[in-house]
């Protein structure tokens, strides 16, 4: 049995309407809060959609009867994004910059072509000087197993030039990124998927298009790094689901969307590999207390999760309408579930 | 225009049935000969089941009415194969012996598990004895984009082993496997797809799982390498397009099928690439001389192919029962076409 103060995930896709409604259960109830990305079909990048996208989270969480929940909110960094919306967001209690490289990942189309143009640093220094965090998708437009890596000058440049700014490397997945931690000021979150596949999953037999996400899966090596990484307890990484909820209809296709919908796994999975590498006693500064003091969350809702050692069965589909989202791990049994609250 | 002789292309899944009626005359109009692989879905390890299969390639090559035409036989290395079969099989005129790693791609379940242990050194040694052709899906059971370069230790033992053994490499994709090269009795078949796609063409952007095929596509540093070979006219490389014919069905879902369908666009877009690079000068090399050579091909059926530079919209799809079958570049303009003959 393990207890767990006040889950945090500090990267997940909540979407909108009915799938907001099918899949926030999954988030709210196990969670204190989670940190909901802004790449919405319309991208947030002005505070009153996000007050008004929080309104939608937190109802949906009401009428699911979640518990005490808190949606974080992040804005996203387009081209129109100016200092007053900047001062506007931080008032209302938001504090998250998020940046997408234009045409990097799923909703990414209003994103930033070129990172360190003036503009744009004029709006780090904006951010800087306003306490924000700026929370990055860190991949180049090179080949795809060199974006991240590639990138990492970017994230060097930025550090040292806004040495007040907490950046945020998003789900790490190259081993090479390790090293830009030792920026007293760059810091990370790690998902799930990244510690546990690589790119054999996607295509080593069969083409697996579940298994497909950005960053795209890399090398065992990769893998393996990053997951000593999350197990060691190393208080810059938070973790962050990056659960991405596609329907099945948009997964199995020509042109197929990148995204792993992980969120109906989370903890128990978690428990069962910390368990496997005898470092359960890790997981809560990985899972909550790193976050809350990287990203210096007050007033997050008290939530007590205990989990247990039995077996847990992996749901094999959620319905939406007429489709269906498939959950990382369907069908498939772990050795933990949550404990009924 | 150019005028092709006798084009072959030494690598090619021609399926059975329907599908083969539906895919033949794509091969059999516009080539002399093709090599015709015998993985089958009841692999082909025994003499009378590949005179059955070749009959059946015949009589539809006819009944399409595709000319002069010649389907090149092969004997899949199973556990079961031996001796007597061997010597049946050239006693047919089948020269051909493909050796399939177990699993590693499709049709391969019957391959073999352990290649360099005796009874199979047994069956090089008599292959090599009889003037059998030694063919090889070259990879290891490791990380995928490794596999090639790993079975390249594998290629240099049977090389240096069985040095009057004729080996190919096929369908190569990593350019570090060029080095083998140098032994003498070992040569390659280069694929359309290796030579014009990297891995970003699969999940570089969305997933595309009709670029999915095995050995998986590599970096451009690879397919320019392998491209640059192909340009050459090297008298060690032969063309062997590896088209593979899947259902949609079986492309577009979870565990998707491994397997390019090129067989509609190869003199075109070889004509294109050629072209572009200024070098159709060695495009006879490349797609007939080389392989005359290399196969000692005596009695292929003689067929001049001319093609002129107009524009060729490739065909989206071709129905099968009421599921369909995607060609590579399906929609797609060409800027080369086959004259009509």
């Amino acid at each position: 049995m393990i207890t767990l103060q006040n889950p945090l995930d500090m990267h997940i896709h909540l979407r909108e309407g009915e799938i907001l409604k099918s899949v926030l259960n999954f988030s709210a109830k196990y969670f204190s809060g989670v940190l909901a990305m802004p790449n919405l079909k319309i991208p947030l990048d002005d505070t009153n959609s996000i007050l008004k996208y929080k309104k939608e989270i937190e109802n949906t969480a009401k009428e699911l009867n979640c518990g005490n929940f808190m949606p974080i909110m992040s804005i996203y960094l387009s081209e129109s994004l100016n200092k007053n919306e900047l001062i506007k967001a931080k008032k209302e209690g938001i504090k998250i910059l998020k940046l997408y490289p234009k045409g990097a990942t799923t909703g990414s189309e209003n994103g930033i072509s070129e990172i360190l143009n003036q503009k744009i640093c004029d709006i780090f220094e904006i951010a800087q000087d306003l306490g924000f965090i700026l929370s990055i998708h860190g991949e180049s437009n090179g080949f795809s197993l060199e974006r991240e890596f590639e990138f990492g000058e970017i994230f060097r440049e930025i550090a040292i030039n806004f040495p007040r700014l907490k950046i945020i490397m998003e789900h790490l997945s190259d081993r090479r990124s390790i090293d830009l931690l030792k920026y007293d000021n760059i810091f990370a979150t790690i998902t799930l998927h990244h510690i546990t596949m690589s790119l054999d999953d996607v295509l080593g037999s069969g083409l697996n298009p579940h298994y497909f996400c950005k960053p795209i899966l890399k090398t065992k090596k990769d893998r393996d790094a990053l997951l000593n990484l999350a197990l060691s307890g190393d208080e810059k990484i938070s973790f962050g689901s990056d659960s991405a909820p596609h329907l099945e209809s948009n997964k199995l296709k020509q042109n197929g969307a990148a995204g792993i919908f992980s969120a109906p796994i989370l903890l128990p999975k978690l428990c069962e590999i910390f368990e496997k590498h005898k470092k359960l006693e890790n997981l809560q500064k990985f899972i909550s207390d790193n976050a809350r003091k990287i990203y210096d969350l007050q007033n997050i809702p008290n939530k007590t999760i205990t989990l247990i050692k039995e077996s847990f069965k992996v749901q094999d589909f959620i319905v939406i309408g007429d489709d269906r989202i498939i959950p990382l791990l369907a069908g498939k049994s772990l050795s933990w579930r949550i404990k009924d609250l």
